[in-house]
């Protein structure tokens, strides 16, 4: 596939005017662009602007409200219950963050569970939220079932994924995975390059290995059966269990303690996903003086990048080291447009009497 | 390996005795036993009274302080941080995941991270303890380096455990696992039975994949280098990178919050192993009608269970059945020791002036 690089600046303010276009407020134009690039700008294209599209058809077909309004159906001193009112999942997601560290700013902790929701993009994104305000940041959220439980061949839950934030120097730890032993994502990138899957990534029909990501993909968009396997591959040789097992667990905080619904019954009645999330803060001062707390885990993720390399190897990562220096770089030199997202993004400015003509340079060809 | 079985109350009251006999409170050596003989009702040979020689060992030696006086160092309504003294890890534990219900039941939620403490025996017990008071739980600890990070080839991460514990029908959900692909018993087993370790268990002491367990096993004794994965294998192909960070997380809740050291710098230095546990308990009902939220976790576990079962399969399990379902077979029909456990089970006795004879059936050879 091709790729025009776009300056962030001029994508960034495109996304505000498309968003505007839907009738968002200028706040939430900002928040839900803010979150789109963060994903590009990380490296994380699946959930940058290349989603523009299905944000696009979600708001125009009424799956996202774009007049929601969300209101909290339960709150104590540490938590809320958040009814999203099917919220453009970024614009909720913002607030219930903001009331999970208003809470652990006050209390030394806040949770915030969210239901009837929308895809939110990055979870790393909620996390870092808390981060930068010098708290833990803990994001969760369930997405469509696309995940086989061990032993089994049906989809049940989503890739689920869990992110944590925390302060360090020089920069912010930063975890952001699925409990899927790949996303969806992944598996769409191995279909567009004709490649088989790795052994251990999928399972077919009929619950057996398979390296076919076509036959993969397609099973999944009719619910024919089939899926991905947990982190940890689909036995327990290597672990399957504990994927399988923490998918669940991130179904119990976003689906069963929101009250709403888990990942097995997403995206089946026409008009809504039920998408929920889960949100927490902890002001970590709670545990001792933050500057010390902050030192020691600076000094432990440094032991851990300057331990030996294996053959071969020149460098150990801690998390979220390669999205900062993405971030850097793509700010610095632009982010790369797949030509399909353009054109889809030509198709959204045209729907919204918008042109791309006025936010891209001339040399970029929309074809 | 030959096994003998013995009655459950028998071995219960033995190993009463024994720790009495190191000088622990009636009520220490009822936690200890219990936490240890869970292990065994679990299935979990590696934690159980297989474990004796070793704690023997460690309280002759004042690894384990037998007069251990645990500080809290700090305390607020949601979180306490205790100083463990060098307590035997069980004993303490019990009183902290004691305090996190405590707190939990007054503030909604409640955190206590513990430094400088020893091996506490399964995590999951302490999981479970606030599930048994219809409390989400939530345990973790470090233990002594033998996880290699992704692209590394020093042992930096213990097997760094998550347990979470919650209600349901018919039975509470327990997941307790390590992050590392598996633990080191495991290595410990394919050893014993001299059978080759499966691809991408382990790494050699460059760094590449190894399926020597005799050479694994000898490497981490010495820290010579090496050691076992982290669930998702060794590089980013499977998620490599996702067990390491889960690795890191675990170490970021005890090692750090809790002020002592992480998995890196345990026992380095004679005389103490300065392991740390982390403890949460929620109050679930801070997020709405806790007959409400069961019943929701519980048909999500049993639409779970009863999904299409892979070809060749008979059942999919959730979290914690296998466990309970030993433990009712082991409670009535007796808990299996292997014979060399037996032995040293004869020797502490020995040294304790107790004799294992008062103790199980005749039958019982111990040679």
């Amino acid at each position: 596939m091709s790729y025009k690089t776009l300056p962030y600046d001029r994508l960034y303010r495109f996304c505000l005017d498309v968003f505007a276009q839907y009738g968002f407020s200028a706040v939430d134009c900002e928040t839900i662009t803010d979150v789109l690039l963060c994903a590009d700008l990380f490296g994380i294209e699946s959930h940058g602007v290349q989603r523009l599209i299905r944000y696009h058809n979600e708001i125009n077909s009424g799956v996202v409200n774009r007049s929601a309004a969300p209101r909290i159906i339960s709150e104590t001193p540490v938590s809320a219950v958040i009814d999203a009112d099917k919220a453009m999942g970024q614009v909720i997601s913002r607030r219930a963050m903001e009331t999970a560290i208003t809470k652990a700013k006050a209390s030394g902790i806040g949770m915030v569970a969210v239901r009837n929701s929308n895809h939110y993009g990055i979870a790393g994104y909620y996390a870092d939220m808390a981060s930068r305000e010098d708290l833990l940041g803990l994001c969760m959220t369930n997405t469509e079932a696309i995940g086989v439980p061990i032993y089994g061949k049906r989809a049940m839950l989503g890739t689920n994924p869990i992110a944590l934030a925390f302060p360090a120097e020089p920069a912010p730890f930063l975890y952001d995975a699925a409990t899927t032993v790949v996303p969806r994502g992944k598996l769409e990138v191995y279909h567009k390059n004709e490649k088989p899957l790795p052994d251990g990534w999928a399972v077919d029909v009929q619950g057996r290995g398979s390296n076919d990501a076509d036959e993969i993909i397609k099973n999944l968009i009719v619910k024919a059966g089939g899926g991905i396997a947990p982190l940890g591959g689909s036995s327990e040789l290597y672990g399957g269990h504990k994927g399988y097992g923490l998918g669940i667990i991130v179904d119990l905080f976003c689906g069963v303690l929101s009250g709403g619904k888990t990942s097995n019954h997403l995206n089946l009645e026409p008009g809504r996903t039920d998408i929920t999330h889960f949100f927490l803060a902890i002001d970590y001062a709670l545990f001792g003086e933050k500057s010390v707390i902050r030192e020691s885990f600076s000094t432990f993720l440094r032991e851990l990048r300057e331990s030996p390399k294996a053959d071969g190897q020149t460098r150990i990562y801690t998390h979220g080291e390669k999205e900062y220096e993405s971030r850097a770089e793509k700010r610095a030199s632009g982010i790369p447009v797949n030509v399909k997202t353009l054109r889809e993004m030509q198709e959204i400015a045209a729907a919204l009497s918008l042109r791309c003509e006025d936010y891209f340079p001339p040399d970029i060809e929309f074809k």
